[in-house]
């Protein structure tokens, strides 16, 4: 079985549930780049696809960077002077500032509102804050339960390690016919935030689980890494793999209700880029294609100029453009499973025109074939779509030159992809064309 | 005598004139891809160009392509059980499906009724059918004739004939100063059909007639020929010729009341492309550019991978778009003087910038040379007109850099090429400019 | 101190006023392509700046030109039979057609019309007319002056002379780090002519005054020269140097209030072009980017294709594009020092730029540097627009791979280029950045 075919039997239906559960499932789970609650993120994703973990140790030279001190937290709350939790991170792993050093102290309001973030314009929610590289507490809280607080002595606690350790990520390579690969890579570094984080973890993992199934022509790379310094990392260590990788996609923030959204790679035309734009294009709804910019995930650092991978990123609404983002407010109900039904079927669509992107040698360039004695015009469809479907062989047979792809030749009759995959398979069985794949 | 002093004298309402009794005389005639209609066109063609008339037998391979059996017909009609013709061959061509094999039979109306087509749409119309390549017969009629047939027996005759004979097809090569060559293509191969074919066949056979009287540049290739399986039997025998071929026209419908089309080469830039939108931009009437795709005409062919030949496809309404093509209402009163004549003065134009569009070299590239002591500014036109006219010469100065042709040049300015082309031959007779036609 | 210091520490009011003073003082001088007029020109002109003044004799070969003779006129009248003078080249230089001969004479009405140039849809305005290559002698005058003429005997007395002298022209020379230049070139020709002349070499003494105390990246090489001939001599006598001028601008027209246009050069895309265009892109104004076309200014000998070097053109309103063009409406009152300070403004945005305008080399390619730990979050500018800055030197770090300069930077991100150029500058010092100016 094969993409194409994966594509027609599939039940998005019951692949959007799984998604769905799984998030549900990921959500209470206080991720950071480093720390246990990785770890178990990646044991529970380990469930659906044979995932390799790494442990990379504390200290460890990755390019500029270091591999910081792994953090865990067990415990956190603030109490006021009756003893009364009013701030509790077993209520929402979203109160203590991510990486927030060990604390227990007495405080004044004064004093411990500068450790106190909210967002007054959306007074309901958590704000989601770090402090990766600078060391710091803090905690986040709703704008309502700040104005709650009275002047009073707080006790603010905060059980929490920043120890020598490791920083955590997961893999999965799934050998194709090729050791040319697609890369799909998704932070996975953030705490209970289930848009901007855990959308892309689980179409990434049932992507993975369902290729698996496929007979590939790429290899994929599967990455569940901390966002930034986890593909820093990982291309740190792993840079003799690179040149293998030709495509990529980081998947992030699929499940909003927003359009879908496809940010070119830095070379902005790369095969990646002309399969996403054909398939955003095509799929009869409204969408979004905005140039590279060094900004956003870790796209920033597969398209670095010292690599300039052709990844782009495929999401829904842009990190920063919805209010819910980085807040409370991102949470189980903020994702929809039809949206990440229908991400998930563009991914698909995407690597089908990957997997399917010959260029084809027209076997017989001078005038065109006689179709009719080789029964092609009957072979493709029905009566009411016979003429586009004539239309696709003839396109592929005038522009089988060598010079296009099928990628190319849908571009440039407006064709969808499929039926133009289509017509040249027809075709090439009945030997008008060449596989020239290898040009 | 040139193309330029032709477009100044010629009469374009007497070579409309002359088009259209030509299409008059040639309307009646039953043609096909092979046979006798074919040749008697052919003859009548003869009596105004020195038409060389070529016959291919059945049989003959070309390329993936066979040439089919020869087919002729006498005589074709329905007849009721009162022994009424109420279809009848010689009161249309249309009426029977071109390429029927013989038939005398008797059939009830249902049986009928499998080999009748009709236009529901159009109901007072008959429509054009073909079946070259499968063996069948047919009859067409109108909508209007269907229903007024009872249920009867109905004698069927169809008094045809394909045997095995040649494909026959009319070429006249007209020698210029050059071997390179136009190429000038219209299919010939409909019956009573005026615009979608006759046009084209009889615009052709004047602009041959003109273009026979004059001092060219290029030599010319006039092909008279049926469709699709003309050109591809021209080409797979003239296979040597075609690097001679530095620019085509395929001229077709040019005679309806609808805008100018012109569709591009499968180059898109040839210079072919660049002179026909020139003309069709500075014609002052609409008009519509398209894109290469393979379908339409021969340029199908001319434009296959094989020989991607710099041929275009000049026309007014295209095919399928006018509910007229391909049912007899595309008769004799469907095509204008008008249309005809300004289609004809369009070709003349694109011709005239082909013989010209030479790219010369600036021989005082360093500063602009005086015009004023070479009385270059009197030179040219009257007073009123003047300073287009020294913009013109301004323009050829400064783009006659061995990069530019006068096509370009007309491109970059805006300007009409003949008053590009007429400047360069003021400052190339001043000696300012040196031909660099052959750059 | 370079440009991007001068430009936040100058007063452009002051420098507005200067060049509105230098403007008035000149005004009142008849200039023409030769003689004291222009020598005088150049006299004030270098109180400001050390101009060094050539003479090249009447009859020197000047490519396709040769230098005219010298023109100085010393009085002019048309007087009346009862010996009123009622024109006086006193009242306006613009009275007497540039190099019209000497004459003195008497004349009807009738005779002397052929001799009077008006502007009958500006009956109050003197049109500006030359006669530089033909022998002829006129005077212009207001519509309504003609008009009052009655039928009379006039006498007719131009005191000129037309002899063998000298073309007399005037260069600056600033030597900058680099022996690459800039060409910064003003025509200086016209008459009692505000906008159309004097704006330009205004502006450029004063712009050559302001650079003449800067440290320069380039050395600049600053034109006051009569038009067209001028710019061909000087391209004839210094063809040597040319290869040295890696961009130039033409100054013009550039006091009047209508909107900023620059005329790209030849190339189109040189980077004086991209800096001209970005600086008005971003100026917050209306502004008009024209294509290069061989007329206007001295930009059509620099752009001749035996130089087609890298000049534009800067300018308020296009010659001939308003109504006062070349008549005695372009006076003092119709330039303004708001414009003046405008133009003067952009010019040293240009100049700032491409001086600046450089590639660098990222020297941490792969991946992100960190640039948390250097500090560089927090170098630059307040909080309000530091994710802008921040960006900026995304930008820059991701774009930094030699195929990138600064410009093309900015014109990517779309931020402006001081903002680009000063992030690349905290990068380079942080050593993140390599200068790869010699790339």
């Amino acid at each position: 079985m094969n993409i194409a075919d994966c594509q027609t039997t599939l039940s998005l239906h019951e692949r959007a549930n799984e998604m769905y559960q799984l998030i549900a499932e990921l959500y209470p789970i206080c991720r950071s780049i480093t720390g246990n609650g990785f770890r178990e993120t990646l044991r529970r994703i380990g469930k659906h696809i044979p995932l390799t973990v790494h442990e990379v140790p504390t200290g460890t030279r990755v390019f500029d960077w270091t591999v910081p001190r792994e953090w865990n937290i067990r415990d956190a709350y603030i109490k006021n002077s009756r003893g009364e939790k009013i701030i509790d991170f077993h209520k929402s792993n979203l109160h203590v500032v991510s990486y927030s050093v060990p604390i227990q102290q007495k405080l004044s309001l004064d004093e411990l509102k500068a450790h106190l973030f909210t967002l007054p314009d959306y007074p309901a929610w958590i704000p989601y804050r770090t402090s990766y590289y600078k060391e710091d507490w803090g905690f986040c809280l709703s704008h309502e339960q700040l104005l709650a607080m009275q002047d009073d002595t707080f006790e603010v606690y905060i059980d929490s390690s920043l120890e020598d350790g490791s920083l955590t990520y997961g893999e999965y390579y799934l050998q194709g016919e090729s050791t040319d690969e697609v890369l799909i890579s998704c932070h996975s570094c953030h705490p209970s935030l289930a848009n901007d984080n855990l959308s892309g973890v689980t179409l990434t993992t049932l992507l993975a689980q369902e290729l698996s199934q496929l007979t590939l022509r790429y290899s994929y790379r599967f990455l569940f890494i901390p966002g930034t310094i986890g593909s820093i990392t990982w291309l740190a260590l792993n840079e003799s793999k690179v040149t293998n990788i030709k495509h990529g996609l980081v998947v992030t923030g699929v499940g909003d209700q927003g359009k879908s959204t496809y940010k070119k790679s830095r070379r902005g035309d790369a095969d990646i880029d002309k399969a996403a734009i054909h398939v955003l294009q095509h799929s009869g709804k409204d969408y979004d294609i905005i140039e590279f910019f060094p900004y956003g995930y870790d796209e920033r650092q597969y398209c670095s100029p010292g690599f300039n991978l052709s990844v782009g990123c495929l999401m829904r609404t842009p990190h920063g453009r919805y209010p819910e983002y980085h807040t409370s407010a991102d949470n189980v109900d903020f994702v929809k499973p039809l949206s990440l039904a229908d991400s998930f079927s563009k991914c698909l669509s995407i690597l089908y025109i990957l997997e399917n992107n010959t260029a084809y040698l027209n076997q017989n360039p001078k005038c065109e074939p006689q179709l009719g004695k080789r029964g092609l015009y009957q072979m493709m469809g029905g009566q009411a779509d016979r003429k586009t479907q004539e239309m696709a062989m003839l396109w592929v047979l005038n522009l089988s030159d060598g010079q296009h792809s099928l990628l190319d030749i849908a571009s440039k009759s407006g064709l969808e992809f499929s039926l133009i995959h289509h017509a040249a398979c027809l075709l090439a069985t009945s030997g008008l064309l060449k596989d020239g794949r290898g040009l």
